[in-house]
This record gives structure tokens, C-alpha cells and sequence, in this order.
């Protein structure tokens, strides 16, 4: 396994951002610069924050949420097991219905901390 | 604002989930006792476990969930800041459509934390 | 464990359900028509399709709707091992955020066949 | 049918968006902000994003969001058919797993245009 | 960007369409000319409703309703800055989930419009 | 219509679950034995356990859990009337958000049937 994809994908999640924003309607960049506030460390830090947005992702079954909050939550320090113990919370909330995006999820981050 | 809430919700859940463990199934009875399991300190601390509850339970907009993991958030120290911190991350995650559970959230945990 | 419930429910549904209607919007009146036809006996008798009803009902988490299925399997002769195990089959499908619905529906099913 | 509900659900309504809004969490507050926005004439006009938010609300099951884009399309002039042919866009869109909340709009909706 | 997507998406869609219908159930044959039907202009616009429905599509995150709905938008006039707005109404309601299908949307949307 | 995407879609999920368990993340691992368990006979036959699987993925719209649920219905000799007659019950209750997972459930169960 290797980590081809995250370089792919930050480049799409740039390339299409810039679409949405190229549109200049002032709403959606509020939007935008909140989302990307709510993740800076506040009274939660941003590991924390990151494993939030991470769990969430995948109770939602959103492959392309859980794939940036993984890359974060690497950046941010989340070991192996502090992985598995979110995505664990997020498969016994969410039920069988979330296995497809975990299955996504645990590949991509082992190509993430793979040496 | 007072918790009399806490008292009656503990109850009539603890009621109820006798209704359905008393069915014997054994696939059930497994479930629950999985994810309580799911929560305990393992490579993530009870309290961001809970954390993870609590936000999936709003993105989901469960309110039962939401008052669960709200009394145990409560138990293992979560502050009022870091409660809201969290709920922001929900918020921005779910959308506006969240906001009718975000309210009983915030009565629920300022009833808790009131003096 | 009583079933007053039932009576309730039904005469809400209907009283409501007749407003809806009442609307005499073609679009609308159609679409209940062709819900109520989905259930009748075809290449699957009721009794399995209003299983298949219930477990949408509750994996979808919508307490109205496991009422009304909870109702009909019952008429259509649905024990109680059936449905705990097609209770079984949501609860892993869904999750524990369907525990909630589970419990009201535990509690009518109940209610449906105590004597 | 009389639209008792309204002021109790306004009244309501502003209460708890109070304590949400105590918190003083700024993120929390742009947000609804943001949200409040969005209905704002724009390209499109006021009563066309009541008729948005009322439809994504019925489709993604919210009750309390009913009732308050139904108040708001009403004072934005939507007619009685106008309404019920917005409904039947989102009955065919998200299914009978909606029609409780479409009774429970249209019961409302009623109210508000009785004489 | 180039709509080439259309094309394929349009063809790709009926090819699929003919599968289904080709099961010749009548339940199923019933349920796509109501859909159908819904987006008719009655006593809302046929433009209106499919902002309608292109904003329900959003806020469930349906990559091919949205395209669908994207399609026939364009056909009944929406513009640029109609879309923006009536995606911003969704964007909002529905969070950060939603942005995936937000630049799936906007990329699409740009490619009808290029002279 | 030819079925070679059953084996490459098996082949695909076997690799992938393995990811996932090589974890060894005990409650994940317990977690996926119920999942298999849940479909077992029991109270119901496996057939309409798998029936209540696949109905239950169409609502939530998982092409991959629709798929898998596909193959074992055929295992388990459901006919092409039957399928499609659970197919109309998920799609009067998911609505036509649905219609494109039923467009790949179709087309896959046509393939699987076909001489």
C-alpha cells in the first residue's frame, strides 16, 4: 500500500474548491472559512477536533470527509490505535452500513503511516 | 434550568432497554454490550471517546444519543467550552438541519453544569 | 404493558392522513396509493414485505412508520422470535443509533402479544 | 385546526436558540448568522429559498425545520397549491418515510391559512 | 471544463432506466412517472421545482440526482447565480458533508454554461 | 450483462476486510462476527434475512452492501420477481433518491440470473 492517492486527491479537493469559490457568491466562502475554523485548536485540541470530523465523516459515509480528516488526523499525531479506537466508536454508532468507508479509511491510513 | 430531565431519562432508558434484553436474543445482547465496550479508555481516553459519541449522536440528530452522551461527557470532566467547541465541529459537519438537536443539547448540558 | 397506543395511533393517522389528502393533490394521492399496494401479497407474501417495511422503518429511524409495520406484521402473523430477528438484522445494519427506535419498538411489540 | 402552535413554537424557538447563542462560542454564532442569510433575497428571490429550505427539510426529516420555513413561506405569500405541490416534490424525492412530517406540515400549513 | 460528461451521463441513465423498467413490475413502472410527473409545471414552475429537487439532491448527496436535476435546470433557464444561490440554501442546511457533491455540482453546472 | 464484477467486487471486499481486521482491534473484530451472525437462520430463514439485508442497503443507498446483499439473495434462491418485488418496497420508501442504486442492483442481479 502506498499513498499515491493523497497527492491526487488534495490536488482534485484543490482544483474543485477553486471551482466553488470561483463562483464569488459570498455565502458559500463564509461557509468555506468556517468549516475550515472549526477545526483550529480552541478549549478541543485540533488531534481531537480531527478525530471529530473524522468519526463524523464516516457515521455520514462521506469517502472524500473521511479521506481529509485522515491526512489531518496524521499530521495531527493519531497513532495506528488511536485510529482504529475512533473508527470502532463510529462502526457501533453508524452499523454495518459504515463498513465500506472503513474499509476505505483503514487502507488509506495504513499508506499514510506506511514507512 | 434544572436536571430533573437526567433522572427521568436514566430511568425510562434503563426500563426500556430491559424491554428489549428481555427478548433474549443473543445478536442483541451482544450489540449492547459491544458498544458499551466501545467507549471504555483503550488508546483513546474515555472522555474524547465520549467526545466522538456526542458529535456522532448530533450529526445523526438523535436526541436520546445526544442526552446519553452528554451525562457521560459530564462524568468524565468535559467542560462547558469544550462542550460547545465540539458542537460547533457537529454543527458545521451536519448543517442547520442539526440545530433542533443542538438546542436541547445546550439546554441539557447547561442543566447539568448549572450550580 | 398495554396496548392503548395502538387505538391512538391509528385514529391519529387517519384523522391526519385525511388531511393530507384532503389537499386533492393528484401527485400525493397517487404516491399513498402506491405505498399502500407495495405491501400486498405479490412474488413475496405481506408477511415478508412487511418485515422488509419494518427493518427499513427502523434502520431509516422513523417511530411512526415501525408503528404502523410493528401493527401489520403482527396481523399478518409475525411472532415474536421473527421479530426480534428481523430486529436484530437493523440494529447491526444501523447501528446503535437505532437503539432508540428499537426500544419503542420493543415496547409495542410487547404490548401486541401479551395476552 | 387553529395555529396555536405557532406562537408556542416561536416562543420556544427563541428561548433555546438564547442558550445556544450564551455560549458567546463565536463559531456557533456565525453560523447561524450564515443561516439566517441564506433565505435573504438574492439571484433568487426570498419566497423561492423558503420553498428550498421547506423541501430540504421535509427530506431530511426535521420537524421543528418544518414548521419554521412553513411560517416563513407563508409570510413570503405561498399559496395553498403552491405549498402542496412543493410537498409532493419531496414525497416522491424521500419517500413514505417522510409522510409522518408531511402530515405534521400540512396539519400546520392548514392552520396557518384558516380563516 | 467541457459537459462530454452529459452525454455519457444521459445515455448511461436510460440504458440503466431500460433495465429496471425491463422488470416490467408494475409497482416500480408506477413510481417513475410519478417521479416523473412531480417536476410538471402545476402550480409551481417547472424551474422552481427543479431547484427543488436539485437542493433535496444535494442535502441527501446524490451524485446522479443532482446531475439530473443540474441538466434539467439548465434547460428551464437557472443561472448562474440562481444556482449558486439555490446551492448555498443547501450548503448551509445540510453542513460540511454536502461539499463533495457541492463540487461535483459546481463543476458540472460551469460546464453547461461555457460558451 | 455478464457477472465478472462479482468476482472482482468479491475479491476486492476480502482484500479490503483484511485491512481492517489485521488491525486487531478486538471490538471491530467482534463487531463483524455479529455482522455475519445477524444473517444466519434463526427465527427467520437466511432468505429473507438476505432480503431484509438488501432492502435495508437499498434505503440507506450502499451500492457495496446492496451488492454483497445481492449475491447472497442468490445463494439463497431469491427469483427475479421476488428481488424486484423487494425492490419496490425500497423504493417507495426511500423515494427516487434510490432510483440510482436501484439502477446497480437491477443491472448486478440481472447479470446473476443470466444464462
Amino acid at each position: 500500500m502506498a499513498d499515491e492517492w493523497k497527492k491526487e486527491f488534495e490536488e482534485e479537493r484543490a482544483r474543485r474548491n477553486d471551482v466553488v469559490l470561483g463562483s464569488g457568491h459570498l455565502g458559500i466562502k463564509r461557509f468555506f472559512a468556517l468549516d475550515e475554523q472549526a477545526y483550529h485548536t480552541g478549549a478541543l485540541p485540533a488531534k481531537v477536533k480531527e478525530l471529530l470530523g473524522l468519526t463524523a465523516s464516516l457515521v455520514l459515509r462521506c469517502d472524500a470527509c473521511v479521506s481529509y480528516h485522515l491526512i489531518r488526523c496524521r499530521e495531527e499525531g493519531v497513532t495506528r490505535d488511536e485510529f482504529y479506537d475512533a473508527m470502532n466508536v463510529a462502526l457501533v454508532a453508524g452499523g454495518s452500513i459504515v463498513i465500506p468507508h472503513l474499509r476505505t479509511a483503514a487502507e488509506r491510513f495504513e499508506s499514510l503511516i506506511a514507512p
